[in-house]
């Protein structure tokens, strides 16, 4: 697959080699005691490494959350930089967890920092927000679109119960905010990938059971599923989630890898088992 | 005004001494530019000088976006860094603008990277958005609630039009979105602070005119008012929104006084001007 290819297109090659796992890079201060390592910049460096080492040629994807890097300042940036450069030398898909999100003069700076060609930290994929309005995406979408560009997921459903009032609330179009936004994204994808799979994905939480009287399918976008294992979905739950477009989701885990670590074959094994279940349970 | 004390007290003894004016600190490529800076980390950091130099003594609060900094990567953070820690060495309050917001595990490492004790970037207020649930982030308010605690200011109504299809959407309690944001940011400052300001603020444009059928004053909390200027409020909407609170208010400015720049004397001057002329309009 040719670095010039969409996101979708990097992502089923990814997938047809490693299946659809993704693997969720939390460095969170209780992972790094466990792991016997320091909470502090340093320690996120010797995480990096050993996430690196059990990640290149193991798994397709992986997700670093941007707020466990955040957590040590600039130097903690400068560990997520490193993770998100070598990653991609190893032919390793970043899919960068930021949730960013502001009005669009703001986000054109966001894109600009995560997704333009040149960024200081370019990632093949980011998450965003929408609660300052859709149409505010458009400079993700605008660095998405491009050839060879990143893709984008803006959370839509959250695997979390107290995302449920606002992501319910019914919009004056008798709409309700998920279904919105999936509506809005199937517009966009339609635009520019008529008769395929869409850079303009999305973060749909699969443990609150299928969506209904929609078909996920109709998106024609990719779906990040967060919150395999330690927040309650199965892969049954996704593959039932996602029934019509299994080939389309990319289900993330995070804790429930990281904590057989930080052995790198341990870790590897994890990984390699959860994505073949993956595989089994997301035929497409 | 102790360190120990509350936010919105440390607001109340800014506001005394230099007005309402919250600078906004955007050094955008295109700002960098105008000033005759590079758009490097370099650049950044001499835009970080000179508006420390325009803001002490003379602002009481200023707010950085975050965006900006970021889109130069580590070393645009460690930019950002030494501007937050240099302004509150300088007696500046400063109302960091992040806007981050997930689910709870992860809005416990944002609170400890911008807003626990001892955090790398230490703010005195942050920004959050609640697409991922009001309830979600609790481990803010855990932070803001405590002695000599940080402001938060959830993201209620955007200064954008793309903002209000989701913002008015109604909820299952009847209730449009942004109403049940100020209900809830009401209950929590009624808990903390039942006879005076708390610390739960909200980030409220004034250019939508004021909400029908809510005072602001009964949120019990304080309201960041973006986009003064170059997001089309004026001083006179800003008044006319918060008539029923006009101490509660922090009106913020970016761009329109940036654009004076880089001389530091010019700065001074325009963000006295627009203070002054927001004392007038907002007397309390």
């Amino acid at each position: 697959v040719s670095t010039t290819a969409s996101f979708p297109d990097r992502f089923a090659a990814a997938r047809a080699k490693f299946g659809p796992l993704t693997f969720g890079l939390d460095p969170s201060g209780d992972l790094l005691r466990r792991w016997g390592l320091e909470d502090t910049p340093d320690g996120v460096e010797r995480f990096v490494d050993i996430a690196l080492a059990a990640s290149a040629g193991t798994v397709g994807v992986v997700k670093p959350q941007s707020a466990f890097y955040e957590r040590h300042g600039w130097r903690g940036v400068r560990a997520l930089d490193r993770l998100v450069s070598e990653a991609r030398s190893d032919g390793v898909l970043v899919l960068l967890d930021v949730k960013r999100g502001d009005v669009g003069s703001t986000n054109t700076a966001y894109a600009e920092a995560y997704l333009a060609p040149g960024a200081p930290i370019a990632a093949d994929a980011i998450t965003v927000t929408a609660y300052l309005g859709f149409d505010a995406l458009e400079p993700f979408f605008a660095a998405a679109a491009t050839a060879g560009g990143a893709g984008v997921f803006v959370v839509t459903r959250s695997s979390n119960p107290d995302g449920r009032p606002l992501q319910e609330s019914v919009g004056a179009n008798g709409k309700a905010v998920e279904v919105a936004l999936l509506d809005a994204l199937a517009a966009r994808n339609r635009a520019v990938a008529p008769d395929g799979v869409g850079p303009f994905g999305s973060v749909f939480a699969a443990n609150h059971g299928p969506p209904s009287g929609t078909d996920l399918r109709s998106m024609g976008g990719l779906f990040l599923a967060p919150g395999l294992g330690t927040q309650g979905a199965s892969p049954a739950d996704v593959a039932a989630c996602f029934a019509s477009c299994p080939d389309r989701v990319l289900p993330s885990a995070s804790r429930s890898l990281l904590d057989v670590g930080p052995d790198v074959g341990r870790l590897r094994d994890a990984v390699s088992d959860l994505a073949s279940a993956l595989n089994d349970s997301l035929r497409a």
